[in-house]
């Protein structure tokens, strides 16, 4: 076996053996085959594709380059949960408490924002004292011990997936189905569960512009999911707005916190309530959706999720008075209220345009290597479908900067489109597959 | 523009501009766009193709890559000839000193040999004292004085073909006639002829394996040099079987020299009259191909075409009592007369399997760094066709190693293929387009 034939075979649009696809993720992953020959197969897996055995093969090579978590000791059905990505996805910090309250083990590994898109690790950060390095086994025994654990991906988790999707964001050939769905497969594989709820983001704000689009890589990662022994159940939500009203570190968490606490937000209800009802079928507790959405609302009121993420926090060495009192969080130096001159009703706020507009503010990164600020971002005052008024806010921008500030303030005015036609509140789940 | 977004209109099959071809040339021959996203763009131009215009503007983009050579102060019909490679294809020792004997300058700059496929070059070396490393003043001088000079590559031609080419054969991308043509053409064009002659072998020994590719290089060099402002003419040769008897570097140019002298074999005969022919026509010194053939047989017969490499060797150092006899060529330390025990036809003589058995005795290189030995080789005594009888000498195998020689005679008898049934002798010219 060699690379040349491997390449070849691609090129000329043939089926890779297990072997081949293998030998290609070994070789790269240890630097036996170069950038420019990864590169070549990838754009002919790009332009020729390959089928479900084939990206199922890649997901569980990718999976294996590195260290994969074993979680068998929680028991035979252990659920994680991931999001495709957005702009205001808190869920992760709402959602992994209200399910570890109901006694289903959570093992959680976060990456961190790049783009527009904030990470669940970057937002964890900001609670003071709050711990995401942390080793395998400590993070094994947290789980044990409080039955939950939120880190950083501190294990060498899927690196050939790493260097595969730097060199694909450096080709082109970073939008396309097959690898995409192997990229994230891979990390879940590595990540030890074998119930897997995914959260396809559709929309202005996400990987997937379209429904269609969307659907495709769902049935592509259950795909793989099936042929890979594990379960998938994939949640389509919109994500043409931000979710919730926070954007922004700091921002988010508060908003979390205060959800936790019993002040729910509908779009960011419907989208935890949602996944959350899957996450505890897979878990094989409780195979009525509705009962599930009714349990998980009942340990939000009770007080036990938020109890839950108290644990947690406090088992990382955080410092849970700011859960207690979220005034404590430091705010940013300039907090600047934006009103508009319009009357009518909110038709868009692009969710991409305001995650750009945060990571400008300096909540995000350009570059992996990019400090981030934690109390700057945006929040959102009105959202699609509201009627405003003149002189009513907007939003708020949070900023370090005062001539970013005065830059936000005018681009936020841009970013929401207002017109004197009523607007219908979209859905915020669009399917479930 | 950058390359991203190059590399992502050819990957969606889009159409590539003149500018943006030339950003992608300039680029990596510079090496501000690196090996791994020039190899993305060469196999998604692989897989979804060019059209004539993409093609020919990545030829020229290519050609001006590096020093252009003028040839125009020999004239408006500068006329140059190129072989697509082959095994005993010793043509251009023979043609270009007729053509030059015919007052038709001749300034021919070739290459090495690589694989299998011999270089003019190294078979002009073996003439000692001749100069292949000839500055560009000096070669145009030499030009202008004994109307004929071939040398080597000395000018920075074509960079970024080089470089490509390189790129490709590490990618498996070189089996692709888009890419084939281009290199080829660039080349030429380079070269400052503005008439070529190319000969386009066919069969098992050229890099086209059957007609019908053939036919499309022919098509897409012709299109190329037609949008470039190049007149083309393709001769499509056999090249099944080796052209001639001998296979090595010196001993192809005592064939070659014989040739001119009056010992003419069939099958190069008809190589050299058909490209001929139509060089003359090209250079605008004779419509009737005919006429141009006798022409060129008629300075065979008076020792004009002799004469004129005579006069060229020596205006570049070469010692001509080499050329005027022969056996001063130094011999290889071992000659071997293989016999065959089988008596019949021989119904093939794989030119591949040929090219690669000298390369193995140290007549090619494997590697650009190899050195290579100019006594070596193989002359056949039996073509394909040849009724053989049991104990006649098939070929003869010269060697300077003992057991590449033994290794050498097993191998010969397994090339040689030996039937009862009677074969008959296929055209060498397969047509012209």
């Amino acid at each position: 076996m060699n690379i040349l034939e491997i390449i070849s075979k691609k090129r000329d649009k043939k089926e890779l053996t297990k072997e081949e696809i293998e030998y290609f993720v070994q070789g790269y992953t240890k630097g036996e085959i170069t950038d420019y020959q990864a590169s070549a197969l990838i754009m002919a897996i790009y332009i020729n594709g390959m089928n479900d055995r084939e990206i199922t093969d890649l997901s569980i090579a990718m999976a294996y380059s590195g260290e994969v978590l074993d979680l068998s000791r929680f028991g035979e059905n252990v659920v994680d949960k991931h999001s495709t990505g957005g702009v205001g996805d808190k869920v992760s910090i709402i959602l992994l408490p209200i399910i570890a309250s109901m006694g289903i083990p959570v093992a959680k590994m976060s990456g961190r924002g790049l783009g527009f898109t904030g990470g669940t690790v970057d937002k964890m950060e900001t609670i003071p004292g709050y711990r995401t390095k942390v080793d395998v086994n400590e993070f094994i025994q947290n789980v044990e011990k409080v039955g939950i654990s939120m880190i950083g991906q501190t294990m060498n988790l899927a690196p050939a997936d790493k260097k595969i999707y730097e060199l694909r964001d450096a080709i082109s050939c970073v939008e396309n189905i097959p690898l995409i769905a192997s990229s994230i497969m891979s990390k879940k594989i590595a990540s030890g569960a074998n119930k897997i709820v995914l959260d396809v983001t559709v929309g202005k704000g996400a990987f997937m512009k379209n429904k269609e689009d969307a659907e495709k890589l769902a049935n592509q990662m259950i795909k793989i999911g099936n042929l890979a022994g594990r379960e998938v159940k994939c949640v389509l939500t919109s994500m043409d707005e931000p979710l919730g009203y926070a954007v922004g570190n700091s921002l988010e968490v508060i908003e979390a916190i205060n959800f936790l606490k019993g002040d729910m937000l509908e779009d960011v209800k419907q989208v935890v309530l949602e996944l959350g009802a899957y996450m505890i079928k897979l878990a094989g507790k409780g195979d009525n959706l509705e009962e599930n959405k009714q349990k998980m609302l009942q340990n939000i009121e009770n007080g036990q999720a938020y109890k839950k993420l108290i644990e947690m926090v406090q088992n990382q060495g955080g410092d849970i008075s700011y859960l207690e009192d979220t005034t404590k969080f430091e705010k940013s130096k300039y907090i600047s209220a934006v009103v508009t001159e319009k009357t009518g009703f909110v038709q868009e706020i692009n969710a991409e345009q305001i995650g750009k507009l945060s990571c400008y503010l300096g909540a995000g990164r350009v570059n992996k290597e990019d400090e981030i600020l934690k109390n700057v971002g945006i929040i959102l005052n009105k959202k699609v479908g509201d009627k405003v008024e003149e002189q009513e806010f907007l939003a708020y921008i949070c900023a370090d900067d005062e001539n970013k500030l005065r830059e936000a303030e005018r681009k936020i005015l841009e970013i929401y489109k207002i017109e004197d036609q009523e607007v219908e509140k979209q859905p915020i789940i669009l399917g479930i597959i």
